[in-house]
């Protein structure tokens, strides 16, 4: 062509490039998600065969075996792990049984909180106190606590409509409530499930022990066997319980990051990262916490390679361990990155579950997090409309001190809670077209990233 | 107060009003529905004990005594039935044995066709010939179809975003299939059934005969089944199947409508209806399609009378009958209403399942569509922001002649067609919260539509 038309034929690429480029590719990345199955293979072998893949778990070490090779399959350029040292928690027997003098004898359906120290093989039995926060602990004292059982039974909110923060709503009684307990003498703390349901599965979870308080054992209860304990006690303030919960905590142990990456085009390498995390409690299947995550981790890597478009950033996707516990596997990545000074200029995290998306939030100010609404365009016509100011996640949260904008997944939120740390977080509890629209949304993002800025 | 400052006070309430008033009164509705168990306890039921009320079954009649029950325990001022003429098809033993001299014997999950005739009990035996569309038809022509089963095959495009679009790109042969291949001689149908999802349930549906055709029997397969079938004509295209389906359709009978009505403060009576319909297919419980709508419809007025709001116009909701095979119901009562001339302001549809809302689809030009459009900003805290021009529903469609604003509640649309017309449709796959906001949503956009116009 003549030189003189060049920088005309420039704007005309550019024009096309900005108006309809992207969306023929992000339309080629929903159609590929829609009409393939790799992923939800991938998920029914992460929650069938390495079910409860808990750190240092022998299920876990086989997720991890299987990730490296779906992701070769997925087309990463290179895949490799991490080491990461983790906690080894596992849990022992468990029986919650109430002995009212009035109502007689129940069992109730408990799981041990994660962490959480072992009672011996007997058990222990002791009279049990209701409580609804750490305030009704000091107003009740020592005198009143010592020796008993603490049963905190604070329900979530149900009227918060996000269920995260309705979740945050009750989950200190998980996450303290041993601790605060136990401060006053407590023998054992039974917590009620942190979920907006009526069901009989206890979802467990972590806690932390204060530094200087006796560890003492500590159960999640359905919030079915909530409310038959409650309403018992009303009946029967002195019913005892009989608690066993013989889980220990081992030594530390190795464990390991799964890392695929397929490289950019740049010459001075910088990294977008797409994650979930690959342990699981050892009462689930992990599907939509967080199996689901991670295998939509994967399928981006699979989109992308097969959507043929060369990205000029590297793209990660990362099966994060030791998310459910004290979250080394996000420290680790972020501290080897900082460690080899590699640049991370984001990263978007998908652990709220295998629901329909609704968007994404943005851990942006004002003139930046305008800018990346910009990008929602590109998602109206698959009726994804949410581009919010929110977090990400806490295993990329380490790498926001690298400079890595925070992004997260956000799918709708209302039945999260109904699986979450429960085993009812199953394989058959995930829709397959739910689980590919989030796939094709992260993977359509991490494109349009890479068009930004660079 | 001083006469003087009355106008001054006037503006100041009228602001109010507008301002802050029906935020407290939505967010009175979506708390009242959040942490109320009686929509979810009247879906059990109807899922449990009156599964399966098709037109004429005993559940349906079962179920118009409950649903009436419902509406007086709901708060309505006054609950009625209305007479409805509804077909009376009933399905008998079904079976659909393949049988290949290669492969050997396989039974595949079929379901009759609604309104679909029957074989006898010895049923049919014959080739089969599998086609994608009503083109393929007439290329075979008589020659190649005459004597056989028609094997209707094509997916649904699983690339189309909103799966109702998807389900209208392969319904055509469940409705029209035995009509088109009738034409040409078939001696049944066997139809792959209408869903996005590879399961094992045959998803059903009703059909139409042209008239001037035979009525050949028609049954859906599941899609494990339609690609097994498909699987092995490749290999044996001379393979027969035993098809048996001794459906009968009986005299029309006699049902109803269920009709609750919340007497709004207006002297001249102006109505907002709100609905889905009671009906369910034989096969399924119908918790999904449409026990969802019709508990979501009573608990509108349930959340209306105890939010303490007078309304000026008076709401309606209604459990129509028959909206699966012929929509007699919709028709009936439209016809009542333009007969002693009521006034219709708006009517609200619940059919498209029980998911987390999104939204709302509106029947209206631009000019309406964009004053409805400002009502969007009362559901932003609930996530709610779909507010988009659309259509209504089947059983409100025809108020359309009588003037009323033609809208449609829409939730997340993903997962409908995993249950849709199967035996997958039951109450254990709706969960309680996505099924409260819906009910919330509903009766907000009723609130905010008496404030519109009067």
């Amino acid at each position: 062509m003549k030189k003189s038309l060049y920088p005309l034929f420039l704007i005309l690429y550019c024009s096309i490039l900005q108006g309809q480029e992207p969306d023929r590719v992000i339309r080629g990345i929903f159609d590929d998600a829609l009409t393939d199955r790799t992923a939800y293979g991938n998920l029914e072998y992460l929650c069938k065969k390495t079910a409860g893949r808990l750190d240092g778990s022998p299920a876990s070490y086989k997720a991890v075996e299987f990730t490296r090779d779906a992701l070769k399959k997925a087309g990463a350029d290179t895949v490799w792990l991490q080491e990461v040292t983790v906690p080894h928690w596992v849990r022992g027997t468990e029986r919650c049984t109430v002995v009212s003098s009035s109502k007689g004898k129940k069992d109730l359906k408990v799981a041990a909180l994660g962490l959480s120290s072992g009672t011996d093989a007997a058990g222990i039995e002791a009279k049990v106190i209701e409580v609804h926060n750490f305030d009704e602990l000091k107003t009740l004292g020592k005198d009143k606590i010592e020796g008993k059982i603490v049963f905190f039974n604070r329900p979530v909110n149900n009227k918060l409509i996000n269920s995260f923060e309705g979740y945050g709503s009750a989950v200190d009684q998980r996450v303290s409530g041993a601790s605060e307990a136990s401060a006053y003498g407590a023998s054992a703390v039974i917590v009620r499930s942190v979920t907006q349901f009526t069901d009989d599965y206890p979802h467990t979870g972590v806690l932390h022990y204060r530094d200087g308080v006796k560890k003492i054992p500590a159960v999640a209860v359905s919030t079915i066997g909530a409310d038959l304990l409650s309403d018992w006690l009303k009946n029967d303030p002195a019913l005892r319980v009989r608690l066993v919960s013989t889980c220990k905590t081992l030594q530390d142990t190795l464990s390991y990051n799964v890392i695929g990456e397929l490289r950019g085009t740049a010459e001075t390498a910088e990294y977008i990262t797409v994650g979930g995390h690959l342990d699981a409690w050892d009462i689930c299947e992990g599907a939509h916490d967080d199996g689901g995550g991670c295998v939509q981790a994967i399928e981006t890597i699979r989109l992308l390679r097969n959507s043929g478009v060369k990205l000029k950033r590297s793209v990660r996707a990362v099966m994060f361990m030791n998310e459910e516990m004290s979250s080394t596997g996000g420290r680790a990545y972020a501290a080897e990155a900082s460690k080899i000074g590699e640049k991370h200029y984001a990263a978007i995290e998908s652990d709220r579950g295998v629901m329909s998306p609704r968007g994404f939030t943005f851990d942006a100010d004002s003139s930046r997090l305008e800018k990346l609404q910009s990008l929602s365009r590109y998602f109206a016509p698959f009726d994804i409309r949410d581009f919010d100011r929110g977090g990400g996640g806490s295993d990329i949260g380490p790498l926001k001190a690298l400079g890595a904008l925070q992004i997260g997944y956000i799918p709708d939120v209302q039945r999260y809670f109904a699986y979450h740390h429960s085993a009812n977080d199953t394989f058959e509890e995930v829709n397959i077209r739910e689980l590919q629209m989030g796939s094709a949304s992260m993977a359509s993002l991490v494109y349009l990233l890479d068009l930004l800025h660079y």
